[in-house]
């Protein structure tokens, strides 16, 4: 089946905000590509070039798609299919006054290291990093408010969570006609936490397929991923401790429907399998996920 | 060869303290089966018996165990061999005041749910959950202060951390002469965030091997846990970030070690790989650890 390609020249977003246009309307069950650029929109090719603060647009996010049929209350489930670096190197940075070491004195900024692709893997000095691709930056128009793309809410947006890659879906809550899906900001890899402020960031195709769950069983606030093992409730907020407790809430929402617990003894069974991960500690609001384990929630929607 | 039990019959301590006298003093390389009670010292065996308010005494840890040799500046390393349950039920309870989601409404406490053992599982109503078991508490001698056995710190402690567990060996930094090794506080299962503030708490008989490592090439200020695919700093503070800011820290450090990168490079490269975990939000203190795959770091002492 043919796959029509939605590229950052078609459009890209800095900002999810309720009433944006499309740029490709695509049909439910639609298989696309989606050509983003790197975040950084190419102002870094080599180890020369530093970002002296965080640019006021950042995370060019291709799109928005509108997807046909989506209406508020339903759900959009984006499979993420395949993931493939479009460019021969990515770079990872630091930039002053952003990232978890930020006010470390031994910790430089700006420094830019670049890390070249060779043979499916990057390099970092004599070291080799496999490609594990992350799409750090996937969302929805919010209901409501506007978010820049540097930051992750509700409605995803710069959510850096390293389930969002090859294989897995996502799943957001449609807020607004269409759903209006815009992505970018992928990285070659990153670690759990995108602890300096990035990964090794890169341009990117993703081929992706939409979909949308109209009624579904359970309504959802917030981001879902399904990984092959686990159903993971995303949540971003100012401390990890506030998005530890939304993650376990709605982690629990889903365990109440499937098995008709009480929220207590929700809790008490989220406490036992799985649990809360970290995605990342500098957007600068914190991503958290609680991921149970399918053999205890076999499919919410 | 024959291994001598250490049980809680000999001693155990709820608090982790500079000067503690040691109940059995073992030769490094000994390998040693310690036998914990539950963290609730057996008061709880039906869900009837519900807990009002955090013990004043709570984790009783086997020990402490002198290992001959320990000094200062050297590193115990504590190989998990086996935990099997000793007891044919665990509980996980809510209490007043405790726990991730210890104001929400909808959240009773207290409330107890019994998990009783069956054929390798613990039941919560019709579901099975394998049992996954963590030594909930672990830990040294401190240099200077002391703390109960509710909360962690850079001796160990109450780090409730889900790698601590069958196959694993975990690393403290040895501030007092023998180090003085306790542990209790066993879970048959739990999840990482350990989000009501228990596990399924149960007793359990520890295989361990116990050896001194003298003069190693890094020192450590806090835990480290090695598993079969990775090297994990640890980290416990009052808030989240606080507890991410040094596991990263002390990641960075045994990858500066080991590839001569600066503090920078050794951020940036964190970045990428591996990545920061959630251990437990609730104790009250927030434990993190940060991995790093054995592919880029070999062996650190």
């Amino acid at each position: 089946m043919s796959r029509t390609t939605v590229s950052h020249e078609d459009g890209v977003i800095y900002e999810f905000a309720p009433d944006m246009e499309a740029v490709y309307e695509a049909e439910p069950g639609e298989r696309l590509t989606i050509a983003t650029r790197d975040s950084l929109d190419g102002a870094v090719q080599s180890e020369d070039d530093v970002i002296e603060e965080v640019p006021a647009e950042v995370n060019a996010a291709t799109g928005p798609i509108a997807v046909e049929g989506a209406r508020p209350g339903d759900v959009l489930a984006v499979g993420i299919e395949d993931v493939r670096v479009a460019e021969d190197q990515g770079r990872a940075i630091t930039i002053e006054g952003f990232g978890l070491l930020q006010d470390h004195p031994d910790v430089e900024a700006p420094r830019t290291r670049m890390t070249p692709v060779e043979d499916g893997t990057i390099r970092f000095d004599d070291l080799s990093v496999p490609i594990d691709p992350v799409v750090g930056t996937i969302g929805v128009a919010p209901a409501e408010e506007s978010y820049t793309t540097l930051v992750p809410h509700d409605h995803g947006g710069n959510l850096d969570t390293t389930d969002v890659t090859i294989g897995n879906t996502i799943y957001f809550p449609v807020f607004r006609d269409g759903a209006m899906l815009a992505m970018g900001d992928c990285k070659a890899a990153m670690a759990d936490g995108e602890m300096c402020g990035t990964g090794a960031e890169i341009a990117t195709d993703i081929d992706v397929t939409v979909d949308v769950l109209s009624d579904p069983d359970v309504a959802i606030d917030r981001p879902v991923v399904e990984t092959p093992d686990a159903w993971k409730a995303l949540a971003s907020a100012e401390t990890a401790e506030e998005a530890c407790e939304r993650a376990n809430l709605d982690a629990m929402a889903l365990l109440e429907a499937e098995h008709g617990f009480d929220a207590t003894d929700a809790h008490l069974f989220s406490s036992l399998v799985g649990g809360l991960e970290i995605s990342q500690v500098v957007d600068p609001l914190v991503t958290v996920r609680n991921a149970i384990p399918k053999e205890y929630l076999s499919e919410p929607f």
